[in-house]
């Protein structure tokens, strides 16, 4: 089987691997569509992040999607020729953190395509993926490409949940890519009233139009109309801080209301931020850390229409196009999520 | 200008009155719709309900529309000609809770149509009212009977606000009347996944489903689905309990799961609970009373298409036929909104 | 080994029974105290409570402390010698309610001498007791009595956490048995700035001061004295009911807050309650059972001397006194916590 | 009447000024003890802070207490003679922010001593104050030293409020000024199982050891033994960031548990934050700003005795010797709380 392995900036491959086969609880699938993440596009460009850097070949991917081809020994609650989404998410469910249903916290995590530990925890893109049953959200009704969206909305999920209510609350979303477009689908759904929208570039905020966004600012040539909503001291409810820089959430202090929350999701290393300001406003910033039991929401609220991904869905590749993926998935002027497909029978 | 006027149990009257004029903070209003509350049909059925009992005529009315006629001074930022929501809740803004800005608990709350304290708060049913400027949110691209929603819609917006986050969650709603429907349609907006509504007959049970309602339970007929819910303690993480039942709320608690919250919006009196259950699986039962901040919510909300209310208004009579319209309202084999016209241009 | 079963109302016995040994993971105990709770009561004179029955003979008890006398393979936390406290709450770690981290709902859950399943769960009176080393919590510098209290003031942390913050609160607490004078101790330590305790006798009252109520109100002679807490509404954030008396729940709603908190400690089965009231004042009823985390933290809260609970260990009984015990665990006119000794190295 | 005036840096005097007169709902104090906050040390060592400058002389002073010798028309709650805390927040009770009981958000705060807007507020070290009735707290019991500890205390029990519930909760103390010791005492009095405290000096963590804390770090001699909590990804549920200092709180941020909250107090400007280990971690950052009705709650504790700060109030100087009161104030070697005493009858 194929996979699409990193082996250091701009050195990716297609190499051939050994299709493993599925033991207790397990099942195998063969990979319809995985999608590029930002993280995914870190090792690519620029080998990691932070602290976290590769030291040795690793397959990429954890937004992925597929058909389970087998099960193995005591798998009964799916069944071949299913579509499954597939969480990434690989808790030990037995540290002290899993024992208080932490899972994103896990001591042991194994993330699909991390360079954390050492040996890396190799990733999803691969044509064939042997996974826990536990891993699988049957994806009956959507398409693989939707499916495969179930990752990132997890993400989104999970900080639109720690966000708390948002019915009838006024929302600011700093950052247009993947997750901010997903924040404010989440946002709209949750029942913000007014959602508003920045980012530096016309490609997504016209997604974050289609996404439901009341009103998107391009900072770069109206910065100032941002600075309209600081009137007694800001009115927004709430933040989804999506660019991981430090002079977006700056400016949103200004414009937050007081007693307002900031969901951090964009990772940004360190960041020099107004404490001062925000401790005068008695504001919060909350992180947000991956997801768990919000993959399985996410499924069932694109099965019901709730939410819908696929117009953010930009570009699909043939697996020998990878590099040529990878590329387009950075772009922000034109892609907002590119996937790959790796099987015919998508 | 006329108005409507209760005297005692089915003795309801179109009276002559004289129209206020609008002091300073205040606008004079030409009513353009009212709707019927199920307060209001217990004051015209039973005189009263519970220990609040009729003791003089009272106008009727609290959910209403109407057209700004006139300004009183210092009132800027109202015009004549705007169609507006009013809100029927009057706190005094003076009491502990008023400066505690619990507004709905005010110990003067002067509630239109209300027989609390005696001598009773007149109600909103007459043809021309003059209100704060505070009461009223204008309602720009409504029309008056969408407007005239708005106070029931507070009413749940205010219990989805107690509720806390439902984004994903799976909530049941028993009783399927205007208070019922609102609450589906405004936790469905707050992203709930499963809506599980039950009532007693097929007419409030088709409009539940219109409200989006995935499952719809007959319980003369059905009642034994419900149960199917109860599985491993029950699976439900919230109970808009809006029928005033206690047999519906004790069924509801064998179908909760464990830590689950209970919003009681539903007026019965005493009632006989399963308490030692409840506790066993920690279940919460908040009560919900009223609204404040949540009317101009409402109407925002509407405003953007976000709520529909307008497939649930199923009944409109004009002034002269308020009788009719008492008795159709309570009919809930053929309506859920009835509402009365009180001018022409509606 | 010596157990103390109940066969029937009023049947209890001494009887010999074989000692278990410790598997993997577990330890022995010679059991030093045990305290009678009000469930053994219940068995004692009643044969069960609600739907609860007695239907084979049970060893009873699940408030005790011993000294470990062997350790199982893979113990290695633990030491002989070493005088600890048990939990009787024996969760299976493995369905979906443990999973979530929701110990005290677990589907499977063994806690000790309970009748509730068939077989009965054996309970902890027992000379020789085997335990998973994980329900021992290490209580150096404690006595076994104040060990053998770790359960019951488990049971009142766990409503405190439930009951959110209580830092300059006003509290109310109905019904000063052991679990209601636990929970003023629980509301002292956690800031409660007025504690006001009801019950129906001198003693019980006496105790409640000693354990810090600011004001105690006999309300067989003096209900009216509650009443002056009425005024605008009632004044009391949070009321810990431990008395499943509907007419203490009925009376303190008089009294709440509006917005108050009332944990549900009492069983009392059905109960009829003032749910219109409670509605329009939007209280909140939250029921709490049992605990988890919470036994090893209020073992540590009494090392550090922060909960004193010696003053209420009212009696103290050797074994072959187990019938005097029970008999007198029950008068609440002169006893608070009846404990018995199993063992003379106490 | 005498009262002390800041000028400029290092520049401060001794006037006489005129006495104000009540005016309705006010009273007028004979100031007993005024103590030095943090922000007088601002101004007198540095002419302010941030962006908030001196630019006009100014009395100092927020933290007071004194008899009550003259009541304005129309109170009654107050008597003269009475010894009195008073609070120097005056929110203008109109605002948005006020009419939600945000109150110290008000738009048009008048807060003792403040630079912010321009004209000055003036501040509270004179020996006779006027003030509205509703700033006072009646201090019983209290000496005038302990009642000018409430302003301080309430701003810690503010931290706390927003803070959660604490009963059995790890908390960890960085920088042991006053604020950081009244902190620690808020922390105990609400139940916390585990407080460890840090700083740079022996004077202050000895202080912190007489405040309640069970483990003192001295963070230049030692700041190894903090990591040791680091196991685990951490173990502190809570911090009291009380330094401002961008290092105490990333040291802070390796020892916090997942999911643990960050109560930020100090205010050191902009800070560089480790956001990405915040994130990663799910740590809330919280801003705590001044206090409200926690003002009144901090006179019932101290009244009650379940908070006591008269061990914190190390230094007393005469009026005449306020420059040195000033100087001693901020030498962290030998001083914690530095009071300046009013008149002779305190």
């Amino acid at each position: 089987m194929k996979s699409i392995v990193i082996h250091a900036v701009k050195d990716l491959r297609i190499e051939d691997q050994t299709p493993e086969t599925p033991g207790p609880g397990q099942v195998q699938i063969t990979l319809a569509v995985g999608g590029i993440c930002g993280s995914d596009l870190h090792y690519f460009n620029h080998g990691g992040f932070g602290d976290i850097r590769l030291k040795e070949p690793m397959v990429l991917g954890h937004e992925v999607s597929g058909h389970i081809t087998a099960l193995g020994a005591g798998v009964t609650v799916l069944k071949v020729g299913q579509l499954v989404a597939v969480s990434p998410s690989r808790p030990c469910h037995d540290c002290i953190y899993c024992k208080e249903a932490m899972f994103n916290q896990c001591l042991n995590m194994r993330f699909y395509g991390s360079a954390m530990p050492f040996p890396h925890i190799q990733g999803a893109f691969r044509q064939v993926l042997v996974a826990d049953a536990t891993q699988c959200a049957v994806a009956d009704g959507l398409t693989a490409a939707e499916a495969a969206m179930a990752e990132p909305l997890a993400v989104c999920l999970h900080a639109a949940k720690r966000a708390g209510p948002m019915l009838g609350k006024s929302v600011l979303v700093t950052g247009c890519g993947p997750i901010g477009i997903l924040c404010i689908l989440a946002a709209r759904r949750a029942g913000a009233d007014l959602i508003v929208a920045t980012d530096l570039g016309e490609f997504t905020l016209g997604m974050a139009k289609t996404a439901g966004a009341d009103v998107t600012i391009d900072m770069r040539l109206n910065a100032g109309v941002l600075d309209d909503y600081a009137k007694n001291k800001g009115m927004f409810d709430l933040l989804f801080e999506c660019s991981g820089a430090a002079q977006a959430l700056a400016g949103a202090v200004k414009v937050m209301r007081p007693g307002g929350i900031i969901m951090q999701l964009g990772l940004g290393g360190d960041m020099s931020l107004p404490v001062q300001a925000m401790t005068a406003k008695e504001l919060s910033l909350r992180g947000s850390f991956r997801f768990h039991e919000e993959f399985q929401t996410g499924v069932s609220l694109m099965q019901k229409g709730l939410i819908d991904v696929k117009p953010f869905i930009t570009h699909s590749f043939g697996l020998d196009d990878a590099v040529r993926a990878f590329e387009t998935a950075g772009d922000r002027s034109r892609a907002m999520k590119a996937q790959i497909t790796f099987s015919d029978a998508v």
